[in-house]
C-alpha cells in the first residue's frame, strides 16, 4: 500500500495558479520591517505571491479561486472536458471554510457533478497523498481524475507582525510561505503528456515522534485565547528532513530497481531554497537536473509538488525519468513518486 | 467510480467512543435556558455526549482521544493487530488542529507506522467517503484498513449561548450535535463479522446549488471579526434531504439489482430524530427494520454511519442485507452503501 511499482496511471497535464504580481524581497522586507539580507539568509526565496493585499489585508483570491483556476487549466491542457473527470481529490492545509469543502466548491466552479469529490487535510505531503489515492482510483477502474493542491496564507499571515517582539522562528513564517495552487490530470491511458507514474511512496512515520509542524485554528469558543497557531520545530526539520529525503530516494529507487544514475530529473523537497540546497547536496544523484521552484514561489505547501510537475513534464523526453521527494514534518510523512516518459 | 457492484471488501468489525455520561434534555435545557418541550419539538434527541464539561468548558476528550479509542476497539474486535492495518482513513469536519492531522495522531496512538494515513475533510458523508476510498484501496491490493469518523463540538458550542437573542436556527445547533467517534475495519477477505460491502455510492451533486451547511473557522488574522461560523439552511435541508434519500435508495438498489423488499435493515440519514422520521416515512421500504441512533447520541456527524454500522453488524444473519443512506447538505453529497452478510 505504501508503494507500488505497477504502472497504472499517467499524468496527462498540469495547471497552475499564482495570484497577482510576485512580491520581491525589497517589497516584503519593507512591509515587514526586516532586511533583504535577513530574508536571504534564513529562507533564500526571491519571490512569493499573496492572494491578499499586503496593504489592506483584503483577500483577492481564495483557495477555491486558485484551485479552480489551476484545475480548469489542467483539464483543458489534457484535452479533456469536465464531464470526462471521474473523481476529484484536493489537498490543502488551509481550507477556505471547513464545510462546504473547497474541493466541492471547485467541482461546482468547473461544472463537475455526480462524481466522488474528496478533500484531504494535509501539509507538504498532500499532493503525493492525492496522487497515491488517485492512482488507486485509476487502478480500481476510473478513466480520468483531477488532483489539486493548494494553500493560502491570509488567515495566518495577514496581520502586520510585531517583528521587534517576534521570535525569529515565528517571523520566518512570514517570509517562507506563499499562496498558490496547482493541479494534475491523471488518466488510465496515456493522453496529452502521457507520463507514466511508476511508483508512489506515501508513509506516515510519526510513531513516537513529536510533531515538527503545528497549524491550529480557532472556533467560536476559543478565539479569545492567546496562542500561537502556527509553529515549526526548525531544529527537528533541519535534522530529519535531509536524512529522510535520502531514505525516500533510496526506497523508491529500490522498489523500482532503478539506480541513482537512472534518474534524469530530481524534484527535491521545497520547504525553502536554503533547505532544498542542503538536501540536494547530500543526495546521491549529482548528475541529475534539479527541478525546484520554491525560490520563485515561496513555500506554497500542497501546491508545490504539482508546480514542480508542471515544470518537468514538458522537459521529459521518451525514456527519461523523474523522481520527486517530499517530507511532511507535521507527523513525519515520507512521500515521493517516480515518473517515466513513455 | 460513484458506485460499484463488485464485492471486494468486507466489514470485519466496528468500534465506538462516546465521551462521559449521556446529557439528557432536562440537563441540557437547564444549561441552555430552553424547555425540554422545545428540544423535543425541534430536534427530538433524548441524549447526546460532550467531550467537554458544560459547566467549565474544559475539554476532556479531544477528537484524537475519541477516534483512537474507537479505532483500537475496532482493530481488537476484528481480531487483528495494529501491524495488520495497511491504511488508515479518518474523516471529520472538526479536526483538533489543521496539522498534524488527527489521523496521524491516531495512527501514533495505536502504534501504527509506515502506512498511508489519510484525513478527509467532510460532513455527514465523510464515513461513506472513507468507506468508498477504503474499498478502492482494498481493490488495489490492501489486505486490511481502518476507517474512522468523528466530530467534536467544543469549538462551536462551548460558550454559554445568549438564547434570548439567538435565532432559532442557530440555537438548534446547540441541541442537535453531540461528540463521538466510531470506526470500522475493512478487509479483503471475510474475517470476524465478515459482512460484504456490495455497493457504495458517493457523489457530489452540488453543481449550481447553494451550500446547505457552512462551517467556518478563524485564523490569527480574522479572529476579531464577528461572523457566524456555523449555519444551516434548514429550509433547504427539509426540502431536499428526504427527496435525495429516496433517490439514493433507488439508485443503490438499481445498481445491485435488488428490490426494496430485499432489504432487511435500513440505516437512514441521522441529522436529527425528527428529520429521520420524516425521511423514513417517505421511503418505500415499510417492512424494513430501521437502524437509527441519533436519538441517543445526537448528531455526531462523521461518526454516525459507523455507529449505525456498529448496531447492525451483530444483528445481520447470513443472507440478510442492510442499506445505508446519508446526505451531506454542505454541497449536497449523496452517499450510501449496501451490505450483505455472507
Amino acid at each position: 500500500m505504501g508503494r507500488s511499482a505497477t504502472p497504472t496511471a499517467y499524468v496527462a497535464a498540469t495547471g497552475t495558479a499564482l495570484p497577482g504580481d510576485p512580491v520581491d524581497n525589497e517589497t516584503l522586507g519593507k512591509t515587514l520591517g526586516v532586511s533583504v539580507e535577513w530574508i536571504d539568509l534564513f529562507v533564500g526565496s526571491r519571490y512569493r505571491y499573496f492572494g491578499w493585499d499586503p496593504a489592506t489585508f483584503e483577500v483577492r483570491s481564495t483557495l477555491a479561486d486558485l484551485c479552480a483556476e489551476a484545475a480548469a487549466q489542467a483539464v483543458d491542457a489534457a484535452g479533456l472536458e469536465p464531464a470526462d473527470i471521474e473523481f476529484l481529490v484536493l489537498s490543502t492545509a488551509t481550507p477556505d471554510v471547513l464545510l462546504p469543502t473547497t474541493a466541492t466548491v471547485v467541482a461546482d466552479r468547473l461544472g463537475i457533478d455526480h462524481i466522488p469529490v474528496t478533500q484531504l487535510q494535509a501539509g507538504c505531503s498532500g499532493a503525493v497523498q492525492a496522487l497515491s489515492l488517485g492512482r488507486s482510483l485509476i487502478a480500481d477502474g476510473a478513466g480520468a481524475g483531477l488532483l489539486v493542491g493548494g494553500d493560502v496564507t491570509h488567515r495566518f499571515l495577514a496581520q502586520r507582525p510585531d517583528v521587534l517582539h517576534m521570535p525569529t522562528q515565528e517571523l520566518v513564517n512570514h517570509v517562507l510561505f506563499g499562496d498558490g495552487a496547482a493541479a494534475a490530470v491523471l488518466t488510465a491511458e496515456p493522453v496529452a503528456e502521457g507520463v507514466a507514474v511508476r511508483g508512489v511512496l506515501n508513509r506516515c512515520t510519526g510513531r513516537g515522534r513529536a510533531p515538527g509542524q503545528i497549524l491550529d485554528w480557532y472556533g467560536i469558543s476559543d478565539r479569545a485565547v492567546e496562542r500561537q497557531l502556527m509553529s515549526e520545530d526548525y531544529k527537528a526539520v533541519e535534522e530529519h528532513v535531509p536524512v529522510m529525503s535520502g531514505e525516500i530516494l533510496w526506497e523508491l529507487l529500490g522498489e523500482l530497481g532503478w539506480g541513482a544514475e537512472d534518474i534524469d530529473y530530481l524534484l527535491p523537497p521545497q520547504l525553502s531554497p536554503r533547505m532544498t540546497d542542503r538536501i540536494v547536496e547530500r543526495l546521491p544523484a549529482p548528475a541529475v537536473a534539479e527541478v525546484s521552484c520554491v525560490a520563485d514561489t515561496g513555500n506554497t505547501g500542497n501546491a508545490l509538488p504539482f508546480l514542480q510537475l508542471d515544470q518537468v513534464l514538458p522537459r521529459l523526453e521518451t525514456g527519461q525519468r523523474a523522481l520527486a521527494v517530499t517530507v511532511e514534518s507535521s507527523k513525519w510523512i515520507r512521500a515521493g513518486f517516480a515518473l517515466e516518459k513513455v
